[in-house]
């Protein structure tokens, strides 16, 4: 059994890792790290847990927590894992990070967009950015591993065969996403109110998303060139699920068959990216609660764009999810342990 | 392996019978039936098993699908199962009947609720109610087995161990029940659009739901005699959920304690109903997912009553997830097999 | 023109009464008050009211606003308009209170369900409570109206005329009540966060809530004796509406007609009290954002009792359009004008 | 008093147009058109308006209506009015039709987009497009109006400064639109059910949607110059709302007051085009129930693109309020007269 260990565990993604292990044949969960529930029962936070989970919260000593487990998860906001970790700590525990600290390879960038600076910026280098049906191969030796951002992930996941086979100009690419309310996390804040959300939808972070160089940095390793996009994330009154609807200018005429076939090269052999039937739009609801993205892409003609399109759910593939798939690469289980829960619908 | 057909697998509680057969190791499922769909891929008509179901709909015929599998589940309106089961099916599968047809032992009471006639009335005496919690022995034996319906498995369940130690007079009790809208089917009706259930709750079938006489006959078969309710159902603006609150007159005065100790007497071994600490009230969100039913109770000193509240997932414990607990005893599987899993949030 | 000034002008009653005031003929608001956002343009707060409303915030300084207006409605927490009211002010201003200050005539049970002490108890027994429907003359001549709570408002109208004829056993009344969540405030809280909410119902305040004792005071003179009643209050994941159903055991035998008739006499001439069609439930959907309270019942010959239904927009006749309909009567404007608006659907 | 008929009053476009044009003090509805519910009262179907119309449905008789009101409403599928539509009933009344049928000038382009012969060829030149802030001396002398189209109001109103401004090349210009589920109409489709709806969001006629060359064709009026877009729609778990997000190229390097001032310069004397102030971004909530649309734009230097917001009650300005403002401006009322309400918040 591999011993787990939480930094953030009653926040939502935090709360999803606990639903996720508890699914998990090879994990033992060892330490609830919940700094504002300290000595409370984390069944008394998260409810669904009652009987399921007889633990108390603790603090967030990553020391500590590294000599009673086998890998640390970070669900916490940017600088806490940076600010925690180092070489003791790394000597004993693998860590995967689902903060944003070790995701951007250029630190000034990233303290730049996140507006603090990075406290461990010895580990950036070394550091393995999570997106399984990427890197998997560096994921297996990893010890720290940047698990993607929830729209990073959806974003590059749809657009990750046309760029790399050149079919469209990745200068071009204009990302509208759209996102569930669970991605703004559990603080209480009114706008984050069941009356400010219902019943509305918003754009936010316009030309300033902090998403927007990771998926950049992204798509320039796809392209094999610097990247400039447009992203827009949109904030709906739905619990979970990310779509994005990606526009991009294709370089030169093709047909449906043509895309079709590049999708399948590089996703016939995920499990866990589905290529929808043609015509078909990906639909956040048919993946809810599982680690499924579901893509697809329609030409147009008229425009001689290309419009791309996925959906998944984001506290699954885009967050908790991922990191669960990222650990079974680590620790040689299979890739979907765990993970293998059909969508829950309706 | 168990091999499964189910009438009505593409209406919302065949859609979840199929999610939660899909995870049990035991399990194969052989026959997808849905009148509306034969000949479509079902992954068509629910997209979230794309490349998890290969099978195409089939139609309806019983018989022919009792040659095929060893157990039915019918997930279709009252009438349809009676008009079908015959005593050469009945030799070669079992059935799981997730509509009312046998589950009210007076045919009279069936007709004059359901304003139709019973088209097998030779297999009401045979068929087992099939509540696993009070029924586990007989349900183990049955070749034919009624399904309870949603509304009484949450409002029998909160309120079974008060009527049974007599704490209560079971005539005085009233449960006003609440249900998200999966509870009202798939079909395409105007009051079941969005539009029109969204920012809206209303009572329906006030004094004279069809759910009545089912919980006055489990409640009477507790209480040792007739008894008569009051039960109001609701349409709350959410996918899935059943909340009921129950009010009844205490015959004595009793302290928390010794009501404690009453629900704990039935409960405590019993994994899928959870009592909550004390003044926690059941939720509908902590229990999604799931197949698990919260119970919990308030006494009012001033009025001398009791409320009792239950809280369910109506397409788990109320339709499908009973009914693979009730395959799981038929066929000696443990009985929390396919069914672990851990309520989803949020 | 009536000059209007509004003590919590941010929070949700608060903003529905700028919303109602605007589109009052005889009325210019003076005094936006807010303490939490003193000096910020109201409508950076309530972006609604962008182009509509030009004033900033205020403080929340009485007196100073006596000196400026007519009316001064108090749209906050239990307490304040306690704390801030005296001879002075009444003097010069007419105070209308949407919180419980003034409701509830004897002074100990305030004190004991709401935990505080009152503070200005000299003015509890001059206060007319301000239900237009029942105290229609008192309020006209009144100096300090108690603006009923939003749940004894549907509660009360629901049930009024069977107590007052004496069809029912008043203490044999139970109401099960079901608020949006608008009805929780705008406070930020990670109880009434999007994701907590929706997709969820639970009851709170179980056998404790607030309003039982305004209610069972109301009922009282109704009944003409001491009422003791339950009432249990639920959150629902819609914004606005509050929907009672209330059960009582009827004292004889009655026909329809004869409760209908009760029923007309009583509502016959009342604008905003609909007493619906036979068998037709009343609906939140189609009272949201008038100020009409919708009522119907049914007769359960089986179990000799009677159910009592009642909607209501909980923000409307439930706080600000009551209110308004108050200052109407206080100051001699036709009692429906700034209210004939229809209900929006959907 | 204008004599007011409506065809198809029972949609939720036809039901919105009962409830602005309720309170409207120069109007008296004559005729509330359903086919599908003739003989039964209004307001039996929409409850809303119980003891507020006390008028039956009638069916689509254009030429008997035309002989018993001064203006006919038409908020009907495409196809239907120009059914209808003949000499005779022109020179009776003014029609202000809310379908598509007259707001395309190409009749060929009509009828290869929608798919249907154009029954009414004749009166398309005619036919004035009623988006008043661009037409509207146009549209006081009309005598038939087509009233635009819900996301081409919103679409074209949002870019429509820097389009005519030649601030933006109008071939790069790609909406991205989001709208509430009432769009979609009241029709009784398993695809508009609640629980399909709620939790999910989808994009639906993507590269082919049938507002595409009716936005197309209005910006090329604007541009001089014929525009080819990508337009793609977005259902989302609300009931009213459209929010769209434009992106388009900037031709030279501007600054947010040169654009800003281009924004005013065309909506400063608009009372229903709300310019919001800089970093606000526009949210449906806002809006709701009104006939107000905000809009607003970020400047990226990045990537050298604007993106363009605006934010619409599709029921209102994208419906039945500019209908009401259409006709306003034809019968030479106040062109707010009845639309002045505030948005309804939450």
């Amino acid at each position: 059994m591999v011993r787990v260990g939480i930094i953030g565990a009653t926040g939502y993604a935090g709360g999803e890792l606990v639903r996720l292990l508890l699914g998990h044949k090879d994990v033992d969960i060892k330490w609830y790290g919940s700094r504002s529930y300290v000595d409370q029962a984390y069944a008394s936070v998260y409810q669904n847990m009652f009987q399921l989970v007889d633990a108390k919260c603790l603090d967030d000593n990553m020391e500590a927590m590294a000599d009673q487990v086998d890998v640390i998860f970070t669900a916490t906001p940017q600088g806490l894992c940076a600010s925690l970790v180092n070489e003791e700590i790394l000597k004993k525990v693998k860590i995967i990070d689902l903060s944003a600290d070790f995701r951007i390879k250029d630190v000034s960038v990233y303290e730049k967009w996140y507006g603090i600076e990075h406290k461990a910026p010895q580990y950036i280098e070394e550091a393995v950015y999570g997106l399984c049906e990427v890197n998997r191969e560096k994921v297996k030796k990893a010890r720290l591993v940047a698990n993607p951002g929830c729209y990073p992930t959806c974003s590059f996941l749809s657009v990750y065969p046309c760029v790399k086979e050149g079919l469209i100009d990745p200068n071009t690419i204009i990302i509208d996403a759209k996102s569930g309310t669970s991605g703004a996390g559990r603080g209480a804040k009114v706008d984050n109110l069941f009356c400010e959300v219902n019943e509305n939808i918003k754009a936010y972070g316009v030309a300033g998303h902090r998403h927007t160089p990771e998926i950049e940095e992204q798509l320039g390793y796809a392209a094999g060139e610097p990247v400039l996009i447009n992203f827009t994330p949109h904030l709906v009154p739905m619990q979970r699920g990310i779509l994005v609807t990606v526009y991009a200018s294709l370089k030169k005429d093709v047909t449906y068959e043509e895309v079709k076939a590049v999708y399948d090269k590089y996703y016939n052999d995920e499990f866990f990216v589905r290529v929808l039937n043609k015509d078909v739009c990906p639909q956040t609801r048919w993946v809810e609660g599982s680690n499924f993205v579901d893509v697809n892409f329609k030409i147009d003609p008229r425009t001689k764009r290309i419009i791309m399109m996925g959906a998944m759910d984001n506290l699954v593939k885009g967050a908790a999810g991922q990191a669960v798939q990222n650990m079974n690469l680590m620790f040689g289980f299979e890739e979907a342990e765990g993970l293998r829960m059909a969508p829950v619908f309706p």
